[in-house]
């Protein structure tokens, strides 16, 4: 039994704005953490942390404040047996959601911490404690509530029992060849084409073969990076395009067929997270490019849609934004349903480190494939980790240390708390 | 130019959870608002406040605190001849929503406080200075971005260019009857047979001929509810049932063939308020009961969804969940397109006084029929505003002071302030 007996948050913040690092259509962020350390009698430390975009750290961090009461002198065991309804369903903080917004990435922050520390217990890697519990152990922590018209209980079993044949096999793969993935550092809006070009230059003699470029300026201008692209990295590599939702249903498919002619892989977050409808319209539309979404989907309830929809072709998890392990275990399980492979959401600060583990276990026990599966890879803020993430050739190395990779190391906290950290002053 | 120069933000909470007021099949609250008051260089306050359950209003008072500062220097003209991306779009905190949760329901109470005091200034109530704007100047703060695959502007310039035609004969009538209205104050989930009998009773005796009940406890709990209630109203007058959202698809329909005995007019939130493809099946197995939802929708884009898949036969809207007059002025204008009808959740802190400006504006100038519209009613906390809701025979009097009614009485404010205030100690 190991007991939560305390916690402690931080508001870390990273000035990447100024540099233009992590600017698309919508978004210009000083890349920031809300970040958690739950103590427990035992002396292991479970941390956990949701990625913000700067200013709304605050506000995550607050909620956080408000939950983590709830989860003193509760069992590590008991808490990653149920369902975190207590955080999920509180009859009255939920309100300010319902599973979404500030309060559900709060609830992903803690209910990772509390897996972390689970992990940290038992002397093993995330994907690692994930991958050898009995199938009634991991769905016992799924919340089915508004997903078992998509998703029985007992298919998702099924799916986990037949996610046991071959196992060692799969990781006997990785542990020689690592995990695919793409790089996302080579086009942000807020880089000059000089810049694109040598960047895209460099990644593809580091190895990369799939590249993402951010979309959604003027149109002539996304159509000239991304000739200045695909002719750096040739016909054969795979060239992904992002448009973080800025644009209506209409405008995503008129973007499109002006972009078709770079053989854009996917195009990813077209339009608004929230319309389902308009997703399944968009991919109707600019078939055989593939629609891609999901680093800000609220929760299992809007994957269970865009699934349902036939609107995705690639679903995109993130790691913290939702109700941490609990609900990503749910939403694996639903794309393995649908037959839609899984590339998670990586970048900000330690979404790489942390979705590692989610890809892993996914290919060793859920989706069992890697057709189609690759990791997102940026080259930010890994520093800042005590485990950061390996890469080779453009593949993630299987990560060894107990827990999820999530903690930060003691001098970049202090150095970047805002606002009393010294890069603050 | 009436020019925003400072804001107050009151964490108000209501000890209702103790008596079971509210109480239904996911929420236990003590009624909050998060209560802005906008100061201005002439004088005039704004107001606006976002309805809360208790625990978790701290964290949208400090959403509130987070984004008040955007407003300060800008004028109220301007800031509502625009659509609030000031808010909605912002560069950082978007990333927390975006545009729904704790952030979003600020940005409700913000937003409605600066049309409070632009209503103020004109010396007008609410639905009166909506109803007067020329089409141009009410189409010029709504966001027409992500939904206007199902409304155009010109669409919606049609629709009220329309309603111009007969407003004051519509208004006539308002004026000589009110407006229709239904009471939930007669069945939440906390009150015992005996006193929902009593409640039903006096009810229909002050003249109201629908009522709403809670639903989703046990089933057979809300079968002998349901008879109680049915009993004592007769065949004629309508019974709406709620469930707040705690079924799941399947468990929903199963239930309503259940209750269809007791004829209900319509069942309410009867899943999850993200699931439009479930609410969709829903509707299309228990028609012709019909399915209301909205109270907690998120946004625009959600409502867009409910009306597109046919899920939805009433449209509830709420007056401070999304961003405030623009985003119910979207999401009116939505309904109309698509010929359903309107029935504002109102309830909680002061949404009556809020809903009642709504629902005429949009009789008088949007959907322009009260056939199948009707307020809802809850007969708690009126005592607490300054410009309290007047009912006659379960209809609504028009409201006729200026502003928004969403001033709270200063000694109210004091009296329940969270935590110092001498209710809380």
């Amino acid at each position: 039994m190991t007991t939560i007996t305390g916690f402690e948050v931080h508001d870390v913040r990273f000035p990447t704005a100024a540099v233009g690092d992590g600017s698309d259509s919508i978004n210009r962020g000083d890349y920031s953490a809300t970040y958690v350390e739950l103590a427990t009698d035992e002396g292991v430390t479970g941390t956990g942390f949701t990625f913000t975009n700067g200013q709304g750290n605050e506000i995550t961090c607050d909620s956080v404040r408000a939950m983590a009461p709830l989860l003193l002198g509760r069992s590590v065991t008991d808490l990653t047996a149920e369902p975190p309804r207590l955080l999920t369903a509180h009859p009255q903080l939920r309100w300010i959601g319902p599973e979404k917004g500030a309060i559900h990435m709060a609830t992903g922050a803690l209910v990772n911490a509390v897996w972390d520390a689970r992990a940290k217990v038992a002397g093993k890697p995330m994907w690692q404690l994930l991958a050898e519990l009995p199938t009634a152990e991991l769905l016992s922590c799924v919340d089915f509530r508004h997903i078992d018209d998509a998703l029985t209980p007992d298919e998702a079993a099924a799916i986990l029992d037949k996610g046991r044949v071959g196992l060692e096999d799969r990781l006997a793969v990785l542990r020689s060849d690592g995990f695919p993935s793409y790089t996302t550092s080579v086009g942000w809006l807020g880089y000059p084409d000089d810049k694109v070009r040598a960047l895209t230059r460099q990644a593809y003699a580091e190895g990369w073969r799939a590249m993402k470029m951010k979309v959604g300026g003027p149109i002539e201008d996304d159509v000239r990076r991304a000739g200045i692209i695909r002719s750096e990295i040739g016909p054969d590599a795979l060239l992904m395009m992002d448009a973080n939702q800025i644009w209506g249903v209409g405008e995503a498919i008129a973007a499109m067929a002006r972009l078709a002619e770079f053989d854009p892989y996917w195009i990813e977050e077209p339009t608004h997270p929230d319309d389902v409808l308009g997703h399944a319209r968009i991919q109707r539309a600019v078939s055989p490019i593939r629609v891609a979404t999901g680093e800000v989907a609220a929760n299992r309830v809007v994957f269970k849609q865009l699934l349902q929809a036939e609107a995705i072709g690639v679903m995109q998890i993130d790691a913290c934004r939702v109700a941490g392990i609990p609900e990503v275990l749910a939403e694996l399980l639903l794309a393995a349903k649908f037959g839609v492979p899984v590339c998670p959401h990586a970048g900000g600060v330690g979404l790489c480190e942390l979705v590692q583990h989610l890809a892993i276990f996914d290919y060793l026990r859920v989706g069992t494939s890697l057709d189609g599966r690759m990791i997102e890879y940026v080259d930010h803020l890994h520093e800042h980790f005590t485990d950061p993430v390996r890469t080779r050739d453009g593949r993630y190395l299987v990560p060894e240390q107990p827990g999820y990779s999530s903690d930060l190391r003691p001098a970049s906290i202090a150095e970047f708390s805002f606002p009393g950290g010294p890069a603050w002053n």
